[in-house]
């Protein structure tokens, strides 16, 4: 038996790369796929490395036929999956990749989105999509958010420290380093290859990075009181992949036999042992992420160092991860393909 | 029911990608895995990115047990494979990735390498591994000899062409684009990052590289005469990829309806619409080969573009093809990943 | 003594380029910037890399005080630059690095670009500013075309063979390779990072690419006949840099001794030793030209390989040693820079 | 007048790069050019990018004749280069490049280093060589030790805040993302572009990175206390430019006042407007740093991001400065190049 979904959205990155991870999945079958503004074309035209799929053509939202979808993915920009999510039948099962629905507070996205959130009634049913943390309630979820890709990338390395209480909770810092396509096939001015090779510079710093939303909320939650992390993005001279280099005053063996025995049955968690780093190179195109842990120079101080692919495990392989879940598939299912490299 | 292979050389580039590929193999399992320089250690410790499979400890090839391998991948450096595969036992089936084998005419292999061939009698049972056109003879070989990942680009773009007879055999030109992995993970000054990295250089031009050992004995046999290309490579800032900008007297249009009826049935081969060209971007990581034709400026002359991943279909993904028709299983198992894009 | 220039369309690489290569120039003062969308802005602003120079902020075109100027260079796109070329004053010398004025023929103008030239008569008086074949009437030009990156490469490998009659001018083919900054700081999707790095791809092939309006007019004069090159420009994952590997029928040895003879006096060729390749890594940043000559495969066959930095002496480099010239100022001033590598 | 220099490793990138600064300096000559291992070559056979220059070929240390020279570079590995300036005249002033003469103290050096120092009498002579803060010692110097070019970044983030006693001396971080050119031409396989290209890893972590000890040295002398940082630098995808994202407790406004103050009038350091951030994009090839602050998203906490070219400010520009110095030339001579972007 085969589950039949769409992807709303699937001419940007998220959404190929949805396209790609789904192409070897044995239990998925992609039955509809839109894009507003390239509706009419074949996804091999926008897409030319997935051209050897037989995909159903790009067309508009309100031209795709969902009465046969099991499950849909929202892979549209931030405002719009709210209203396009609202519109769609309730029982449908949804994966929105957008920041829409990460945020369980109203006032906290105005904060940090700019603008009221339209759709608050559905915020309130939405599962925040960190697969590890919230596996129960993704299976039973109809809404499931996305996480951010940095934001995933600084909970993987610290959630299991903040539960276990083993860390200075007023003197954690996330010092994160990310491929260019976090920010999507947006045409701008700063992505452009002349632009980036050979250079890097920081971005979104001083507590002004949206993804500081779901570091309070989420990091606030576990440990049950405010939690501010400091957190300085930057941007590299690469694709994919996210580095996050964190310092936290605690004991460097605690913290890592703690992410060890979180992680132990995960089957994407990889720890490093004590002492050894991760790079980015070695997660890239895959759904693992590898950590590691170091004693800092300092007594008392650690440094982890967390790794993951954006647009796999960071957006579009944990996107498929819920999906499983919520459709009662082997959650590996579609997500075991190893990395490439070089 | 699954076959058991084993990797010689497994620390090299090649080597590497037979393991990613074989990871999501149904029916393969690898069982042996050897590496002289750097026996005792994990694979995971050599390619941190295959941290997460479960497999074999390298060790030295005299310490491989080989009693229920059913085929063994060979990925040694040249002249040191055919004295390897020499001491094997003959019942064992051997796709080898080095040179040694290519070329029938122990001659020719001279003239191209440098020194007389050992195993001359090994090399007349060897069948060239250029999947699309020795399919019958690989699946009953013993010995198959993976070609290089230059001359499988070229021949791609030129085979079907030479064998109808449309285009003239005295004027063909191969201006060829190759990612730095072809070369291997050699540790050589001219392979640093520092002296790649944005800028480009010809190597191996003026009728020097080896491949045109290939090209000179496969050219010359499917057109009956003689037949000398001539050939350009450059080295490119990018890991992988392979781009053939081939150049041909003939009529463009019959061109694209050759090459288009020759890969009808091909699983690996996409054509691009007359007039339109590929770009090695969209088929990194992948088996796949896209192939554009042009009509260029003069008439009676039209230009090729053949792109593939040289990691994979230029060498473990084709290595994987032959052993799956060695073996009697399906021919594309291991091998529908879609390429990585970004 | 020191001369006074102003550079229309400041906002652009080309621009920028003018910018770095004049700050070390002794006979030149910067005294005017215009760049009619970021007007009010500090070049420092629009290129953080300049922020340590002095330099007048920039102003719309209409602003521009050009009363003491003595040279102008005209950065601005095509199309819109013979319009402001028009309404300058007609005693003020002009260096235009846009196509506008390029092509001697009208209906070439027209057949290339697309739309009638609306400048004819300045068109009339216009140089081609390939310094080395045009030195004589670029020191006494008042309008100087500068040249298109790629046309220049090509023809630094060619010029001197057609002029000696030493090739076959009915099978000359140039297969370039090119870096993104060509292309300008236009803000296209082909042109991001993503879609970029760690691939490359041919584009404007099959006699559709606009520097053959050059190629054949050039070629064409020095020849005293119709010469049609086959050229196909492909775009590299690299910033800077044009290597034109370029196939003549000819003596090698003739065609090295012809090019080394033609460049014995020339400041910035150089003419590497008989059979060695350059690279592009070793002119960027500079004014210089690399060339080498190697015997091909197939006798009566040679291959020809031009480097040169497309911002550099492919526009803006080439428009300042033009400049030199035309204001009487020694022709290396401001040039002499060595390239950067790594 | 023209002094006379000597530059001793003239094959490693820093040789190469003091080379290229000095061909647009007005006030010295080359006059030799050792490397061991390429003696009998030219410059221009060892870097191509010098070829349009007249050099002394290449020869052994012992070959050189150094009775006219005024100024030698050392450009050798550490612990060669201890053992080659001792030999040299006593009268001849020397910049050394190596790490050999940064550590006062000969246990320092031993700990860092993981030998003893073989030159300690040298050593007490030396000049530690951060022009900004050294200035009057250098002038009267014979002997200064280039600084380590990650040391070099983080001090100018960071000196006159200690000096000032603006920030909290225990709580000091640098997190430091830097190209691979600061390896050198090593040829190691971690250094490949295949391993390199498009992703990023930590080394030297965890107090373990040698740069430690002039850190340590430093910053303590200048405290008049003991001062230990925390450290972790990078490998990124790029062959030039160093960023170091420096996390200090203090008021960022004060920091940036009290940065801007000590670089009022230092030729080569630029302040950035406060709450701007650099890129090493704008840096590159250039003896500039560029410096940005901003406050951080806690209160009493600020960010601090300087970038430099690593082998220009952070080695060979460094080192030229200095010679200046030593040989009473202005400053900033042959040093005023603008940085090559993009």
């Amino acid at each position: 038996m085969t589950a039949s979904v769409a992807i709303l959205g699937a001419s940007g990155y998220t959404g190929a790369e949805l396209v790609r991870l789904i192409a070897t999945h044995p239990g998925l079958r992609i039955t509809g796929l839109s894009a507003d503004r390239k509706a009419g074309q074949t996804m091999g035209e926008v897409f030319p490395h997935l051209r050897h799929l037989d995909l159903p053509d790009l067309v508009k939202i309100d031209d795709l036929d969902l009465g046969q979808t099991d499950l849909v993915f929202c892979a549209l920009p931030h405002a719009t999956s709210q209203s396009v999510i609202s519109a769609l039948p309730r029982d449908l099962k949804v994966v929105d990749l957008s920041a829409d629905f990460r945020l369980r507070d109203g006032a906290a996205y105005q904060t940090w989105y700019g603008g009221p959130h339209t759709a608050l009634d559905l915020q309130a049913t939405a599962v925040y999509g960190l697969t590890e943390f919230y596996r129960d309630q993704i299976r039973d979820a109809r809404l499931v958010a996305g996480t951010g890709c940095n934001a995933a990338t600084g909970q993987y390395a610290l959630r299991p420290l903040i539960e276990a209480g083993i860390i200075d909770l007023d003197d954690i810092l996330i010092d994160l380093k990310a491929g260019v396509s976090g920010a999507g096939r947006s045409v701008k001015e700063n992505l452009l290859h002349a632009e980036l090779s050979e250079g890097l510079n920081p971005y979104g710093y001083g507590g002004t990075h949206r993804h500081l939303g779901e570091f309070d909320q989420e990091f606030s939650a576990v440990a049950g009181r405010e939690v501010k992390v400091r957190f300085t993005p930057h941007l590299m001279p690469m694709n994919r992949g996210i580095l996050a280099t964190v310092y936290v005053a605690g004991d460097a063996r605690a913290v890592h036999d703690t992410l060890s025995q979180a992680y132990a049955d995960e089957p994407f968690m990889v720890m490093l042992p004590f002492g050894q780093a991760p790079s980015t190179h070695h997660v890239r195109g895959s759904n693992f992420v590898h950590i590691g842990v170091a004693q800092d120079r300092l007594a008392g101080r650690a440094v982890i160092f967390a790794v993951l692919d954006n647009l796999t495990k960071g957006s579009s392989g944990q996107a498929l991860q819920n999906a499983n879940l919520m459709l009662n598939l082997p959650e590996t299912d579609g997500l075991m393909l190893a990395p490439l490299f070089p």
